[in-house]
């Protein structure tokens, strides 16, 4: 990946400058990037670590920066100077890539200068929000399909090209088998799939023909689009012709492949065809501006669809085209002391979370994910010790863990600006998602209507907050 | 821009493998791009010329990207290695950016060998799909404010850095006045704009500290976020305490920026607190998750907002996250004659036009444009012979025109894989985009049912097509 320290917003520079004349963008800071409850988003799959680590290890200002920069004339020459040597030297902890997260919770911690935490935030906000935005639809396309396999097929209706790149690799995390995007699949090995389109039928003098030289290129490997003329009338009856010549040849046919009509209806004709002409192993593949949804509704009404190929609505989160993710100050260095700091708003559900923050989630003793614990840094989790947790809004709903396992989910991965391990493959992340899905109960997965899984605060930091609203407000009248 | 040739689906390649063992790779055809008739998609603006043009100039193959293929195992030598004299060396014709364009219309042609024109198609797609809807999104918004100015905000928002950075020069192009991303206005010479966050405000001691702070660094550029806290008992009255401070020191205030609470409300009071402060020339900047709807019932409310920050919903055209451009083969070199190709379907809107087509645009007396047609590229469009057009599906709706004059939208861009001409600037562009929204009727661009405007078909299109039908449904029961 390119450097791109210009990717951010003016705002971000602009404070740079003022921290810089201030004297204050040295202060140690701490931020959080979490995101808000939404329809489609009542869980998350985390994705894009790889890329923003890449981000913050190749920041550098260039000389072409920093000409345009003074060229904007809002900055003086000695702040200008000083981005020659800006560096990311803080601290990162994420949650690993392939984690189930949800609504409120800290998914990146960033302790670093002032000046540095504030910079990284919209490259971070943009990178990780995208990936794990679409990691989440392709969960959520994944689940409805299984045991079918979802194939991504986006890029050509995708929000540039970054976003099909970038996109097909999140869709990996998230479930997806395979994508037809060939530079997702040379930059990240993700399995490549595709057959051809109507053009290649429009262009042979016949379907036939068409046909007969599709098998004749991939005798192994042909999956044909029945669609272009006539689907049962035509298509199929067409493609078990060639299926029988190729099988005359030693060579298993694939399948075929829907891409309109009424894919329920069409499906499970087709099945009855290709199994009375003794092809009941021939893949059918459908697309057709699915979705999870429709997905869903096509395999109530018996549609025999083994290959989804999905487009549109999973690479661009059609119903929901943004992560929504915020990135909020919660500490800041105050003559010599890490301070808690807090956001107020009229609006209580932006108010923030002050102080330095841990994530727990807390298993019960099948392996099951209970609850999430968001708690103060210097707090200890001892699950030798009876734990009472309760909801941070109707504190009476109480609940006492015994017999529980904790597990920390920030883990390091930068440390004074340098990476911490080794990054997994993305396979390795794909599997660790798999694993982390199923310790999550099914009704918190749900695609309508799930119960919210608990994310709580710890008592201190229910304290903490509490009581710095009510000095926030008397602030806000000084 | 890197070389993008690797973008692409992967049954363009498998495709084009097979028209190169069929030695039909050769063979000219064309092809060209359209949208469908959407909500929200009455009208798009034209847009990514720019960076379509550098993908088809830049298009070659490299070592790493065959040796990647070759692993695909899907492939022979011989064809692998031919790749690496593969040259874009066709024809494309493309409407200017900017230009107000209908569904249905041509708005990329491309006349090139059939295995070239196969292989562009995807980011095509993705490259003119994204912006023209990025553009499109934009203009509605700004309409929408007109004559208060939208600034572009939402980087930290978009579907990856691709999406933030294009968006925003796809933003400009459709009315955005500025962006907030610092990349985008380095690359692409765009207005960048922006102040501080509820950060800033957050790391001073107080509001009043912070807001003298930000005064001190940007002393004619002062743009104070007054939300932190509380907007009227303490952000608003803060400002102005800033104000007069700066004005005592010579200084001209900018204004002030509302992001959270009820955006009519705040900013009527707002208004009257600065105006009663002697500040009337005080800007007030509004923000929080806009589009052209909220802004439109905002204004109605008689909400006192100058400028206009949106984000999320622009960047990533929230409520219509696609383009949904469409690729389709129009004329096929058959045994040494371009003849014309027709996509069936039994979705009626789903079938194709066939056969090589311009696009006129005609004009009224007065400059106003009356209606497109679409025609076979031998024909002949004589303003000075009355014209009589019909629409395509309801043939019996006709219109005579006379006096009018026609102008051909699709103009030469790629002429034997060589660029014709320069660029437009993106001011140009911008410029550009604005007359040609003055010839388009208002009634056409209304955000709420737009009365359709006409896109007519030739009298010899509509034939051919009407022709080709039929002659398809007996070619699709051979």
């Amino acid at each position: 990946m390119q450097n791109l320290i210009m990717l951010t917003d003016l705002y971000q520079l602009t404070m740079m400058y003022g921290y810089h004349r201030h004297g204050t963008d040295d202060r140690r800071a701490v931020f959080t990037m979490f995101f808000r409850d939404a329809p489609g988003l009542n869980y998350a799959v985390m994705a894009g670590n790889e890329q923003f680590r890449e981000y913050i290890v190749n920041l550098r200002f260039g000389e072409a920066d920093i000409a345009y920069l003074d060229g904007l004339k809002q900055f003086d020459r000695e702040f200008l100077d000083s981005l020659r040597d800006f560096r990311f030297t803080g601290d990162i902890d994420i949650i690993p890539e392939g984690t189930i997260v949800f609504p409120g919770e800290p998914l990146v911690r960033v302790d670093a200068s002032l000046a540095q935490a504030q910079l990284v935030e919209t490259a971070l906000l943009n990178l990780i929000g995208h990936q794990s935005l679409i990691a989440t639809k392709a969960n959520r396309v994944a689940r409805a399909a299984a045991p079918g396999q979802v194939m991504e097929f986006g890029l050509r209706r995708a929000q540039g090209p970054d976003a099909g790149v970038l996109g097909a690799r999140a869709a990996f995390v998230g479930g997806c088998t395979s994508t037809s995007n060939v530079l997702a699949g040379q930059r990240f090995g993700i399995p490549v799939s595709g057959t051809h389109a109507h053009s290649w039928v429009m262009s042979f003098g016949s379907e036939l023909e068409a046909f007969r030289a599709y098998a004749d290129c991939f005798p192994d490997k042909a999956l044909l689009l029945v669609d272009t003329y006539d689907t049962l009338a035509s298509g199929v009856p067409h493609a078990i012709k060639v299926f029988n010549e190729l099988r005359a040849r030693g060579h298993k046919p694939l399948g075929i492949r829907l891409d309109s009509g009424d894919l329920a209806y069409l499906s499970i004709r087709a099945r009855e065809m290709l199994d009375e002409a003794g092809f009941p192993e021939a893949l059918i593949c459908a697309s057709n501006d699915l979705d999870e949804y429709l997905i869903r509704d096509l395999k109530q009404q018996g549609a025999r669809i083994d290959l989804w190929g999905v487009g549109t609505k999973l690479i661009t989160s059609a119903d929901r085209s943004a992560f929504g993710g915020v990135y909020k100050m919660n500490a800041l260095q105050t003559q010599g002391q890490l301070a808690p700091k807090i956001k107020l708003s009229d609006n209580p559900v932006k108010v923030t979370l002050p102080g330095r923050q841990e994530l727990y989630r807390l298993y019960d003793a099948q392996g099951m994910a209970v609850a999430d614990l968001i708690a103060l840094d210097d707090e200890v989790i001892d699950p030798n010790r009876p734990l009472t947790i309760f909801d941070p809004q109707d504190t009476w709903k109480r609940m006492t863990l015994s017999g529980f396992t904790a597990k920390k989910l920030l883990a390091p991965f930068i440390r004074g600006g340098q990476p911490v391990g080794a990054l997994p493959t993305l396979r390795q992340i794909q599997e660790y998602r798999a694993r982390d899905e199923q310790t999550i109960w099914e009704q918190h997965l749900r695609l309508v209507n799930p119960t919210a899984f608990k994310v709580d605060w710890s008592d201190k930091l229910w304290q903490l907050r509490h009581r710095m609203l009510h000095e926030g407000k008397e602030e806000s009248a000084r």
